[in-house]
């Protein structure tokens, strides 16, 4: 099943640098697995915000949950889900 | 996969009184066959509204799309779903 | 009486870590508490989120009054109360 | 047990108006018998507006569903429910 | 006059506790004292949250601009003030 | 008492045109007439738009309520009112 | 260049029946077409609404406007358009 | 002086169709009118959507208000105005 | 020309006393200087809350962002700006 | 291709006033560069706020993307950004 996911960070600007760093690395690290294996199917960028809007293939509710909640990012993220279907007129 | 989905009803003041009692008497027969089949788990009114809050047990996506539009008062709904997961501290 | 309830969770990211932890794990087993006594009847968790959708069975507002006040959580929590009824199609 | 309801009238201007005097009408003699009942506690125009603010006692969400769904102008309401409870400081 | 005023309290988590206890117990000791000379006239809890509905009678928005200003936690709360008048179906 | 008072005005655009103009009129008069005895003390128009930011000095709520409900135009229009007090630094 | 485009449809419900058919008819049919052309990169329903969440590859914001404009359903669409960009973890 | 005004037009889809295209023509040769004698600087369409984003520029308020208000459509549109002033880091 | 501004202060509850007092003091100051000199017109209190509704006449846009920015307070207020218009019906 | 953005700036009161002032300070050189080789097309200051709308020319989501990234105040700004078309109107 589809879903697609626009979070967005908000990270303090009191957070300590080295953690800010590590956690963004960590982020970056796990995107690009989720990607490799597919469940990840698409992260783009909201161009001009620090958001993106990404769909993620999963097996339901409870698999979409530890994903986003497996984002080092997690803490900081705004975050809206949108369980997608098949259209009529998808080809 | 469960989801949670709040329906409120608008019916237009000026629709044909008979299409209107109608598409409520098949709304009610369509809400009463779910729920026997397990699929409309729960279904409540939001006190002092034309709304409900249900909950509906679904394969995934597509076949809670394919349920909500089979709703005969579909075309008057204004319409929020949310996807659920397991929680952690649930027994 | 059920009231739906949803939580939203913002623990401060400053917040001493032992404290945050004592705390959740006060919450669980709260909610377990209340789970087993049949008060708290349904809790979902809003898959991506730090959010619940729960459904309490109490007496009246006073009783969801204590019971929400109660959760250790409380102070770090954004809160809708929602009041249900029985609902004239439901089985 | 206390519900504040929040109640905005918005009556269609092409409604015949025979039907809109009437059920203003019965509007306000439905309104005055829940006082006299004592279910309808407090009734105050929202200054300004043609909404009204109101508190019911009643059992539970039950009732109160049927009290605001007996209202002539429901059809024609927005409505906003608030559970209330007994306050810490109130005498 | 009466005017409705919904009040909610978000104290910051890092509030001297000390500061904290002593403010809320002025709260409540203003709120008592206004309870008792018939200013605040209605005062509840909504269920569930940190909020309360209150209805004063004051003699006009100068003098309600005093009381909320006097209330001890006015500094940490969200304030939304509705002028009420006398409903024309009130008994 | 002051009361800032914020109308939008929606007319349909289905109404019959006769109605409009007389109705457009009335306004008018009333206005005007309610500026003369001191009661509509400011009426701008909000720029660009078919909204005005008025000013009422009136006895309380109920004569607010009073003046707003006579406007002709009230039926089609959204209203807000902000009840208003003497500020700390005005001269 | 991608934009993310969600319509979300509000047909009138008096609107002539032939005209409705016509327009959705040619909707499938121009969607498809710009589907198989690869300026509609991804269409998907939002689960349980006549909403959907689209993905379109196009030169600039005018080739867009061109595209959402030629929709025979765009008179009865609210529209949102989000643009996009390279995301720096996607691979 | 500039002023930023986003218009959004919502032309309703009963209204008579030589009404319609008459009024979009008007506006067209309106807004055209406007722009040689520099009065309407910048008008971009919303990329998707019926409205625009347009800037101005006239001696003051009420000088917009002349304008919008002489918009042949402006009976079908939804418009906020933002007031601008010179940036301190504009060159 | 004429702007109506509504500004909302949320000072930060561990700002440096004294620096608090000292900022309000010269808020104080810098407002009646202006009323004086006629720039700031009305200033009234909303009853209830640390917001005020004021009304200027400044010569334009740029005029008015200076004196707002000049305010002491500016860097805690939310503020929106409203540009005024004459009322057609305004005697 | 043209793009609006509306930037408001929220400085944390308790950041390091020099780091406050160069960042500022490098905000305004990099704003002047961009307007020079022509990218920052339109820069004007939300009257009475600390927020701008802009226009900006850029190839496409990416590139603008990279410019609002590159703002040295970026991460202290609420953005929103809306994509432009040519007006069929516009001359």
């Amino acid at each position: 099943m589809l879903f697609a996911v626009q979070m967005t960070v908000n990270i303090p600007h009191d957070l300590d640098p080295e953690v800010r760093a590590d956690t963004v690395a960590r982020e970056k690290a796990y995107a690009q697995e989720l990607q490799r294996d597919g469940t990840w199917k698409h992260l783009w960028r909201i161009a001009g915000t620090y958001s993106n809007l990404s769909v993620f293939e999963v097996a339901d509710g409870d698999a979409l949950n530890d994903v986003i909640w497996g984002l080092p990012l997690f803490p900081y993220m705004d975050i809206e889900v949108t369980a997608l279907a098949r259209h009529p007129s998808a080809i």
